[in-house]
């Protein structure tokens, strides 16, 4: 049984395209895996909903997944992750389910030597206060202080992640909040939305030297390997893993705008439209 | 029959809260009349989603405010309008329904005097070709050239509408559109989504002072009260009018990002949250 279960691919699950760039960090950290990624693209921002229908749109995401089969869920969206993990783990047990703001809370403490952390994502996940909470739980001393960031996502699908107006843009956002630590400011950053990698650069060169950007990406990555290594669900290394694509609406704009966050050509007839 | 019918207030639909800039224009021109103004905020935005989706989601909308009893129904949002008006026109018969995209095009056509005619608007609205397909139907010899402008609707839900920010984004966008039409350039600039109004000083200042800004609002508002007063449903002259919101997700944020839209304080207890 352990054999064939450990042949499912990993489902991730995200509202959108930002997750591709935690699924990027996955197929670097474990390229003998399968994927199957659902991108809910109907209902496409998540960052400026209630809480409730995140939620609602979180279960029926997985569902999908869960009944195409699939080892482990991978909730790659912060907003998803803040507000519906512990309802998606109670749901889908025994499926190892894990989402991406533990792991990037987890990475913020260890980048963190003053213990003041900033915190950015969308305003749901500010809002849910899920980071802050999160950091908190690890290092009861850290100053976390947040603020949203809805314009970042656009920027990002729009593929202006770079240039003077994605700084400007992360200079009108960052000024602020770092002042809100007084005189030392804070030494890391935290991108708490997937969509945010994409303007590192931007981000980088308004925060200065002193201040690490942190991502889930990475972390997250290093957490299933853990897990599925842990419950013997590892595929052979030998091996090179595929991704199968599905989204609830518009293929050509998935693949268009989802081959830069994933970092690699997606093409528009390898996306399935499924209804939710 | 009538004078119960003429009581009725007039049903108003938009994706989310850019609708509400079509709400001003008509609560200035129509202060008598009641408006019963739904922004389906659960699902907003409309203009990255696919014509299916958001023909399915206006019908559904549309349903929502019939069954509340209305006289007149105003697609107040333009991605609705390019890809739904006939199949709403045709569903709800006799209900008189009305968009925005056709009296956007004939302001356009009274404003233009060289027939050079740009057109900014959001992906889908572009990408059905509706606005280029009205204005050519009234005056066949015009030049019409569209561009996707996404990044305004987050800016202007940002309340980042004017300033610097603002001003880069619409050099971006207005520049390359501008240089397709050659030495002549466009002598007017349709705003052919209802979020652009707020960006209304950055365009201009952008745009010069040889181009006209056209939006749908005020010629949707008169093309309402022509067909009132046409069917005899307009309400006396001398009462107050009152408006009602219901959105699909949150009213706080509703009320907060929507008060600068119709340029009026809306309260979240006034909001009611229905599903569609």
């Amino acid at each position: 049984m352990k054999a064939r279960l450990s042949e499912l691919p990993v489902g991730v699950f995200d509202s959108g395209v930002g997750g591709l760039t935690v699924l990027a960090a996955l197929r670097d950290l474990l390229p003998a895996e399968d994927f199957l990624y659902l991108g809910d693209t109907a209902r496409v921002p998540y960052g400026t909903k209630s809480a409730e229908s995140v939620s609602r749109y979180a279960v029926q995401a997985a569902g999908a997944l869960v009944r195409r089969g699939i080892k482990m869920l991978v909730v790659a969206c912060n907003t998803a992750s803040a507000v519906s993990i512990d309802c998606l783990q109670e749901c889908y047990q025994p499926l190892p389910v894990i989402g991406v703001v533990r792991p990037g809370a987890k990475a913020a403490c260890c980048a963190s030597a003053s213990g003041n952390i900033a915190v950015i994502a969308t305003e749901s996940t500010v809002n849910g206060g899920a980071y802050k909470c999160a950091i908190e739980n690890l290092r009861p001393d850290a100053n976390v202080i947040s603020a949203p960031c809805q314009l970042f996502v656009s920027l990002a699908e729009e593929g202006w992640g770079s240039g003077d107006i994605a700084e400007a843009v992360a200079r009108r956002y960052l000024e602020p909040l770092f002042q809100r630590f007084g005189e030392d400011g804070p030494d890391s950053l935290v991108l708490g939305c997937t969509h945010f990698p994409v303007l590192q650069q931007a981000l980088e060169s308004v925060a200065g030297p002193n201040v690490r950007l942190v991502d889930s990406a990475k972390t997250t990555a290093q957490e299933v390997e853990r897990i599925l290594c842990g419950a013997g669900l590892c595929r052979e290394k030998e091996r090179q893993g595929r991704v199968n694509f599905m989204a609830t609406d518009c293929a050509g704009r998935f693949a268009k705008v989802g081959s830069s966050f994933l970092g690699e050509a997606i093409s528009a007839e390898d996306v399935e439209i499924i209804d939710l």
